[in-house]
């Protein structure tokens, strides 16, 4: 079994605490082993502030991983360059945080990890170190090629946002049938390889209220959604919609589906946070490597507080594994 | 205490296997006395064919209602002119499901019931009898004045869509400080006096995704939502917003707020319905009298199978009679 390669995140934020929580969670969340990209110094000593029991194991490969993790703590050494302050973020530190995600990256492209899984950034101090991307996935896009598609993934549901994080003015005119084909195409393929779904059942929402109710609210249901799913299903996919949205993420209407396709962030954010704010996973699928993420930011607001709630990455870490587990599987 | 009136609403849907059930369990849901403004031939017939226990009796004011209603469902009657067809809408009984409505607004106007509760209704077969309205909600508005804002409730969320049946394209154009500003009111209002919320706590949400993140994901949430926040605020109003809508909808930010406004359909149907499905109501605000309905069409499909699931009326009903007895208290 390969190990997950967990990067560091930036160090001002609760990225260290977390990952400490989330060793010291592993046998009760059933965690296959990770090693964190970070440097060992500050997470001994983050442990030791915190007076959280974790040993923490220097290693110079990822294979060393696995046979240490039920004793200690993991850690492939990728040095700071400044002791950190919580809350503050410090530019000299870029390099590491930087360096931390393209090893992980690296080892993940070459065998040696089974999937990444990062902690939060903050992009702002990175943009001084020559940081061109516009986010942490564009910046894992680049480094091993692929077309990533953002997935949020609890035990409850799991969604896609075929627009992200643009004005909701500006939604309706992004939605085209390329994109609407080549995202489910996408997700189609992990839900298979990388979820172990046999046959997936992919809904997608419409754009419009009652999915635009026969043109009365909006043509784009029926003149650009409608044909790209007919086209997608003559092809033998399963897929169904354009469906109102508003009536597809109840308990009775998920259990017909693996994956929700949606139009705009709100539409795909909304229902998996209200059910599930804790668990929500960020799923990065289109990229030849496997990689997970906690859904929340580096809450520069309580680092060092030893407050932060580890679930997100815990679910992210217990993802992780399962999907590398169902490629390693596939492959 | 007043009686609330029921509305028939198409007799060719599910409504009245809906009252007959609502009736049943009065004791169980804890429903104050309420009448049916419907066809008491047709309500007996469909009991029995139905084999529900449900004694119909006809009165000939509403304030007969309340003796009778622990061991008879009270009818004042609207007589069908023709016989129905479940699941096929008859224009013959046009003037008989408009004038349920229009009788139950005047009772509930004139002082003589708490509320008006509607069963749901279909507009086409309406507009062939000269029904002029867009539907339900408007034509009540007709009856009695007043500017409707829909709410949608359940016991877990409350949410007022400022914009509703509208193409999501249209949207942001139609996102108003006078719009804001003007439901706001409103709801503010209903909430102390209709709900019983001494001091009302709203909470709005963003139109772009991270309401906008500071102006680089649409300007509006800056420079709309904002000031007629701020404006309302000046006045004294407890109302927070511009929220991200994707995290106002768990369970501890709920907490917070005794009402949220949304943007428009989606983001303010997804969350309730994604709780709540079976016990959503739609309140009509705004109105001189208070009006509540199930959150559901006529379902012609499942008419008269017996099928129907009630906990919507129900919850309509338990509702309005909560509703009925804040505003009597305040007065």
């Amino acid at each position: 079994m390969l190990p997950l390669a967990l990067t560091m995140g930036d160090p001002a934020g609760i990225g260290g605490e977390l990952t400490l929580k989330s060793w010291r969670a592993r046998d009760e969340a059933g965690l296959v082993p990770f090693f964190a990209l970070d440097d060992p110094a500050r997470l001994s000593a983050l442990a030791a502030q915190m007076n959280l029991d974790v040993p923490v194991r220097e290693i110079t490969a990822p294979e060393e991983a696995v046979s240490l993790f039920a004793d200690a703590l993991p850690v492939l050494p990728v040095r700071l360059a400044a002791n950190t302050v919580p809350g503050t973020a410090d530019p000299r530190n870029a390099p590491a945080i930087i360096g931390s995600i393209e090893e992980a990256a690296a080892l993940s492209l070459s065998g040696k990890a089974g999937a990444v899984v990062t902690n939060p950034i903050n992009k702002a101090v990175l943009y001084g170190a020559g940081f061109t991307h516009p986010g942490h996935t564009e910046f894992l896009a680049a480094l091993t090629g692929g077309d990533p598609v953002m997935m949020l993934a609890s035990p409850l549901l799991r969604v896609v946002p075929l627009t992200i994080h643009t004005a909701l003015s500006a939604v309706p005119g992004l939605i085209t049938d390329a994109l609407i084909q080549s995202k489910a195409r996408i997700v189609h393929a992990a839900l298979k390889r990388d979820f172990g779904i046999a046959h997936p059942r992919l809904a997608v929402a419409g754009l419009n209220p009652h999915a635009g109710e026969g043109g009365t609210m909006g043509k784009e249901d029926a003149e650009i959604i409608a044909p790209a799913l007919a086209a997608l299903r003559d092809e033998g996919m399963d897929i169904r919609g354009p469906l109102s949205a508003d009536t597809m993420f109840h308990e009775r209407a998920r259990a017909t589906y693996d994956a929700a396709l949606c139009m705009y962030h709100d539409q795909a954010l909304i229902p998996i946070k209200t059910l599930d704010f804790d668990r929500g996973v960020n799923v990065t699928l289109g990229l030849p490597i496997l990689r997970t993420s906690p859904d929340h930011g580096t809450a520069f607001d309580i680092a060092g507080k030893g407050i932060a709630n580890p679930a997100s990455l815990i679910a992210a870490l217990k993802l992780a594994g399962s999907m590398a587990a169902a490629r390693a599987a596939c492959s």
